[in-house]
């Protein structure tokens, strides 16, 4: 989009980048890499296997390091999704996972959100009746930033169809209260949960997430996956990342400061912001699909990229990035003026 | 295996990488986008592709920028092999290929190398045979060095079967005299050419390489290729390497100089250097293949690594890149000694 304007937008609030950028120890050992960038990567990806084993305090056999979640769920819908295979999803939900099931023959069922929250147990009737390979959910969810209880997300674990695997997609996890995460348990075969280092620690651009499963699930990914396919900084960069737990801690704030920011500029533009557990706030403007997508384009029109849900009734909403604080003062100036553009 | 030994090799030489680093300007280049590196990619690879078509005098919608030759020849089988389908290579080349074609449900059907050459009518009257969808051939070609004549590359493009795509892998061409090189003709249907920057270029971490083809196999990249999945670093320093003519040619000599060098310390040590137009020299030990596995692992034992053809009759050799002067001097201490231990 920028490219086709021919000049980046002023505010740069559509793709839940981190503004902020990574933490400073990462910037630093990814130029520290530099020097070698000469050499293949580590097929095995084992420093940061091994950093993530010792972080999250499970065994690094149940750990699968990919080129982000993008590229981690294209191999899982490749691994479990044949021709015809049935796969849940909430219709209006993360969409480049759809396009993966698509990609390989796969038949997509989507189910409803239950107001602006997906419904976890409409998701696995709907697996159950038509014995889905795979049921999706995403906790954070995106693109409506709602996010539900541990005991929930549990719940829906348990339930999971025989010959099902869920897949947990916990892309904004970090921004969100401990009690929305259920405890790791890598014995269950039922589940498999990504993770990345695009969102809360501000490395989207250099492709790097994992997988959390069972060891058997986990070691499928070897049999297809790329395997020098995770680039050198990427990885140099994300362990140091995980290291910086004081820098992570000064993202959350900071976030969280920026969310209720927007969701004050909102109000006070009459559009209601949804509750968020992201580093977004969706805004619900209270009318149709075709109004969001006109005050899209007029926040585009005035140097303002945001994006919205694609699907009814989620696109009466639009969904803005917590940036900069100079660019959400850029968004809370052009918003009356794109709002306006439509009276 | 540096991992398994608990040290880094004293000499590595077994992976074809261009020891010497890129060229500063790519570095600089990849050092400038770490603060962009919150950013997601761009998700059409623009401006690498725009720098490809202005260096090969091509049309931009010719070309195809991946996750290297691996993630590329990934997408190609996915796209061109559905579950049985012949595929047709050499016996003993760039195994990666296989790989994906086994991982795709593809039928592998091998052709002999005409003494160390692959040999492309032997190919093409196989690809007819057995119907294929792809027909490989490296030039210059892994593990062996060899390379064919334009006009013999050009002839066997002229005779590749209706209904069947040939696969022409440069990643070493750079290398290679220039009358190696068919010219580049897009619009000719029958063939897709890939380059990289992991050799010549010095960036294999960096995950970058491209396809060059008629624009309807181009595209059809789009429909299943990871759109994110190029890193920005990686981006950045391949447009900036490009440009770098004259550090690309220093290159060229310094490795002409070490190939020479390479084949000298064969000779001197009894085995005979194969003619190569690459950055690694393949060396007939003129015994059999048990032989030249015992001497490799010999070689790591006393810290030098190199590689070998897994499949008979080349793996009567091993094949050493060219490293630094103080690695290839390693290899000229360590390579008699290694003979020493098998006598």
């Amino acid at each position: 989009m920028e490219a086709a304007r021919g000049a980046p937008f002023e505010a740069r609030l559509g793709a839940n980048e981190l503004s902020f950028g990574p933490s400073p120890v990462a910037i630093a050992a990814m130029q520290a890499e530099l020097s070698d960038i000469w050499k293949y990567g580590i097929p095995d990806n084992a420093p940061l296997v091994a950093a993530l084993a010792a972080h999250h305090g499970i065994d690094p056999a149940c750990i699968t390091v990919g080129e982000g979640i993008d590229g981690l769920l294209g191999t899982l819908v490749r691994l479990y999704v044949d021709q015809g295979d049935a796969v849940v999803t909430s219709a209006g939900s993360y969409p480049t996972f759809n396009y993966h099931v698509a990609g390989f023959g796969g038949v997509l069922h989507t189910v409803a959100y239950d107001g602006d929250h997906e419904d976890p147990m409409a998701l696995i009737d709907t697996a159950r009746t038509v014995g889905a390979k795979l049921v999706y959910l995403s906790n954070p969810n995106n693109p409506m930033g709602s996010v539900h209880s541990a005991q929930v997300v549990q719940d829906m674990i348990a339930a999971v169809p025989e010959g099902c695997l869920m897949v947990l997609d916990e892309a904004y996890t970090e921004f969100a209260p401990e009690q929305t995460r259920p405890p790791l348990d890598p014995s269950d075969r039922r589940v498999i949960r990504f993770r990345t280092f695009s969102k809360a620690y501000g490395m989207a651009g250099a492709r790097i997430g994992y997988g959390i499963s069972h060891p058997d699930v986990a070691t499928s990914f070897d049999k297809v996956r790329n395997h020098f396919g995770v680039n050198r900084i990427a990885l140099a960069g994300a362990v140091a990342a995980l290291s910086d737990h004081a820098y992570l801690g000064a993202t959350l704030k900071t976030v969280a400061a920026g969310r209720a920011r927007l969701a004050q500029i909102a109000q006070d533009n009459g559009l209601t912001p949804l509750p968020s557990a992201t580093n977004f706030v969706t805004m619900d403007c209270g009318r149709d699909g075709d109004y969001a997508r006109a005050l899209l384009a007029a926040l585009a029109r005035r140097g303002v990229f945001v994006r919205m849900p694609g699907i009814a009734p989620l696109d009466r909403c639009i969904r803005v990035s917590v940036g900069l604080p100079a660019e959400i003062a850029v968004f809370a100036e052009r918003l009356p003026l794109a709002l306006g553009d439509l009276a």
